[in-house]
């Protein structure tokens, strides 16, 4: 079988995790979150952020989270700014538009939104009411091409956003990954001050399934269990979503986890970058990006499992790596090898 | 701690499925329900409808189950008929008027549908445009008052709809139980051919979490995946559903978990109808509605959770007993000696 | 041609509309309601309510102006109360869960709604959040069955609304009707105080076509043309609407044109009672239910044209008669002697 | 007061239609559609089209018309493809979204699309079912920019769709201008054959208000009243758009008044261009976007209404001027005069 890189969930979970739920198995819990391992999960997040305000539900999944942060927040005609890349524009198959709001789009050729990117969407939305108002801004970190957002990045979006009454939203699918870039500067404490709302993901870190959705902002706490029940994400047995959580924070499981992919992906692309091949955009997380030889990545597919990301020029294209809490270093050395003997 | 009849989603799930999970979990497969365990669940289920030819894919829960298959059957401007009681009706917070669509209710007094029933909504809505058109009748099996249909009434019911040009779709979260009870003459064979579409609850018969959604309608297959992927419901690990679902179906354990669930149950009636006692409905499943003397029900209260239901008379109530795959004999005892004990 | 008592919108408009679309064909006005006749209808609705903070939009039907309040005024999650004869429950193809809200119906054998048919609607929702939240009260004054509300019952309505923080929202499709009847004590100036959103209907009292929503409560006002646009209802010649609102609200037309619809129906329903005939429902408005037997219905049929409403037992059912503003009396006297002439 | 070139809807309609509405004023017609005037002009069109086996619905304004024909024809997780300056997608407020659908974008400088523009569409949605399915192309003509499609551009693009399952939708909010253009090919008999549906406006051509949705494709056909019901566009006296189309289809007066719009834009270019001004777009219907100096927009300005549309580089902006059926020659001249005045 064939090593794969095509993804940070081919994997089941962590062993901790699964020791939990079998330890736990047989003891009779309350439904619908209200069980204690999920308010220990909550609880231990809240100690993380530093930040006992916030409040913290727990879903099975990003585009879930995604589609019910986003309809419980606007009002039928106002709408999400979000990178033309970003995983609601374009991955998950319109479900912001069923639930009744536009995507303003914004080109980006790094997954990131700046400040003058959404000045000028409102620039443009300017012809109330002909228009969409633009009311939240929705980032991910790291982003759909593996960077990361910087403290200073994140307080300008945040003090613009504020200024002009729109929410921030991040899409914490890979956060883990985000936090623990040799890159990184912000913290969970951070987050709970500089964002109206967020997610941290479990899935491709570790669990089995599970997002934990954190509120920050008053605003947006109201009745929202409402919106997680209607939308079909308010789980009977939500001890399964708390037993993880509360795994992963009750030590630093979480961010041990994203280290270990993070350090895997970096192996890689320090090791490409020796032979002078570039990158689409600067390798900070699990995910990296390198542009090679059409020659190599046909030798290569051979070998590995991984996504042929772009067209670069007739002879290069963009590939994407993505490594896990599960990749194993054995696995990383192969792929090194295997391109060290191909190209060489 | 006082012993719980209030639900059946209070443990986690059958150490069987634990033990798939965790011998399989560094398994490297496919996301998105491509890995071979969600294959192997689709084929077993396949196997015991004998027929090959429907389409199943697993979700993480009933209300999602239920707003996935109406907002992916129905236009715009058709509706769905069900109870009263039904459990998109009233339990599942507006779910199925926010993908758009309204909910024709029918009074009845044990959850159960007839063609009567749907002929006077029919004959309600003969004003077209100005009326909603249904196209859908949902029933649930087991109902929401732990009664069943028999082969002979789903077989009118489908009869009428197939003439009616109406989809005929059974909420089957209590299916195991339904199919367990010593009334029931309906098998998973015979749902493949009297309905459209149904699904089969694992989540309160022994699994962690999933459904299993079962289409049989060739009308209603087209691009299924589209629409579990837009409403958050295409899980990334699909492996999570399909393990459980094949353990649960690879041998009969799916079955021998609602046998244990109704027969604890069906202890309980049987020694509560010794006193003369009445109840809501018929105890056929695994929830059981005793009427009792409201002076009882605060001693019971003191030693036992559960719900009490409805209000009969001024000295007497309706609660609801609910048992499960997990219900340890010696607490059906329990709660058969205390009633002995007090009442005499 | 039979003479037609099938409803209020079969002949065009008053001649004075005409008269004024035609005088100010050709004046170049700007568009989307910012146009003089729009300013002026505006003011004059106003006055007559003496309250100058209301908001006012002008829109092109009744169905437009329910699934727009509604739409704008609620979250995903909350639902809206009303009578099960009321027209968004049953008359508007499911447009209101279209824009995903649950109607909470009412069993009213009148039309109208009272305080504790909402209590009990409250009562049944208790189970946050697996339920919807109600959060407003739909009426319609003159209602579905030709009653009216009286000032003290709108009161009540109105004073525990506000101290259960749900919207009264009243549609006045007749509501000149309702104003104008005999047993009538409510007034333009009471509804601005007692409702936190209404409308006023012309497209049947008189106009081409045009509804009139006035919104009194502030948290209702915010960024209400947006919703108007999305929704299809922002005309651009908002002058047709302005035109014929100015006309009528500039002497008294809108209540004059009322006043003959109301005479012409209770010439006909005092002749009727003479008989010793029923109502439906108490005769109040220009929609009249008469209870008539079998065979004088047959007759009645084959001479004038009306809605057989209602069986009432073997031998008699209701039948509506709805007069306009429209009506001659020779009309009204022919139906008159008509039954005279058949009964007697 | 100033002349005004800001919209095609600045005044009321044509006068022949005031005549009709108020000759036929006091007739007892049908409502909802069924009167005599709606069934006259459905015929006249069908004439037109010389296919009697179109559908044809007349509303009230453009965004009803496309947001109900998006919604009535797609899938909830099918989108609609669209130039970027479409008015669906910049200028409806997102009641496309609102109605569940993606709106799937092209960059184009004329507000055209091509064939290869829906191929590059298609060949970044190859992933399903992460990503919506796109299933119609929605095209204007004239377009939001005052161009026309020739008719090998209209059957290029039909026969692509064909061979791709994908429906071809014209908005016509401005299509009489274009049909009337001078570089004009096509004849309502083509758009029969080549369009799924389209609609023709009449609101900017004419009349008071409505456009009249015509549904060449068996498939889109089925239940359609229903949809209009749902949305608020059922007009209860559906005669006041019957006249008006009955009116412009009667004889030619809706190529007549197109005609007269174009003429007077046409004019004004061609004295534009005697002076080397260039335009955004060719001009070929009744808008048209010439570039002109600042310093000389800043003078027309205080003689003129117009919008400036576009900067162009620092000393020049394109403008949009529009003319209408109710332009006079002489507010063409004055305009003309006045650039010939000040640029020389």
């Amino acid at each position: 079988m064939k090593c794969s890189f095509k993804n940070d969930y081919s994997e089941g979970c962590h062993g901790k995790i699964l020791d939990v739920l079998t330890s736990t198995n047989l003891e009779s819990q309350d439904g619908y979150g209200e069980d204690e391992y999920t308010q220990k999960a909550k609880k231990l997040i809240q100690k993380k952020m530093n930040n006992f305000e916030s409040d913290i539900y727990f879903v099975s999944g990003g585009t879930q989270a995604n589609l019910i942060v986003v309809s419980s927040a606007l009002r039928p005609y106002e709408s999400v700014i979000s990178a033309e890349s970003g995983h609601i524009n374009i991955h998950e198959a319109g479900s912001i538009e069923a639930v009744g709001h536009k995507i303003n789009t914004i080109q980006s050729s790094d997954g990131k939104i700046k400040v003058e990117d959404i000045k000028a969407v409102l620039y443009e939305h300017n012809e109330a009411p002909h228009v969409v108002k633009p009311k939240m801004v929705y980032i991910s970190n790291s982003t759909e091409l593996g960077t990361i957002y910087k403290k200073d990045e994140l307080t300008k979006l945040s003090k613009f956003c504020k200024e002009n009454e729109l929410y921030l939203f991040m899409d914490g699918a890979r956060l883990g990954s985000a936090l623990c870039s040799k890159d990184n500067d912000l913290t969970l404490k951070d987050l709970a001050k500089l964002l109206d709302i967020f997610y941290i993901g479990g899935t491709k870190n570790g669990a089995l399934l599970g997002e934990a959705i954190v509120i920050n902002n008053d605003e947006l706490k109201k009745d929202f269990t409402y919106n997680l029940k209607q939308k079909g994400a308010l789980m009977s047995k939500g001890r399964v979503l708390g037993i993880q959580f509360a795994t992963l924070f009750e030590d630093n499981l979480f961010f041990e986890l994203a280290n270990h992919a993070n350090s895997m992906a970096q192996k890689i692309a320090k090791s490409i970058q020796k032979y002078g091949f570039t990158f689409l955009c600067k390798p900070q997380t699990n995910q990296i990006f390198p542009i090679l030889p059409n020659i190599l990545i046909d030798k290569l597919e051979k070998q590995f499992d991984f996504y042929v990301w772009k067209k670069v020029d007739e002879d290069n294209s963009a590939i994407r790596i993505v490594t896990s809490w599960a990749t194993k270093e054995s696995a990383a050395d192969e792929i090194i090898d295997f391109i060290m003997d191909k190209y060489q």
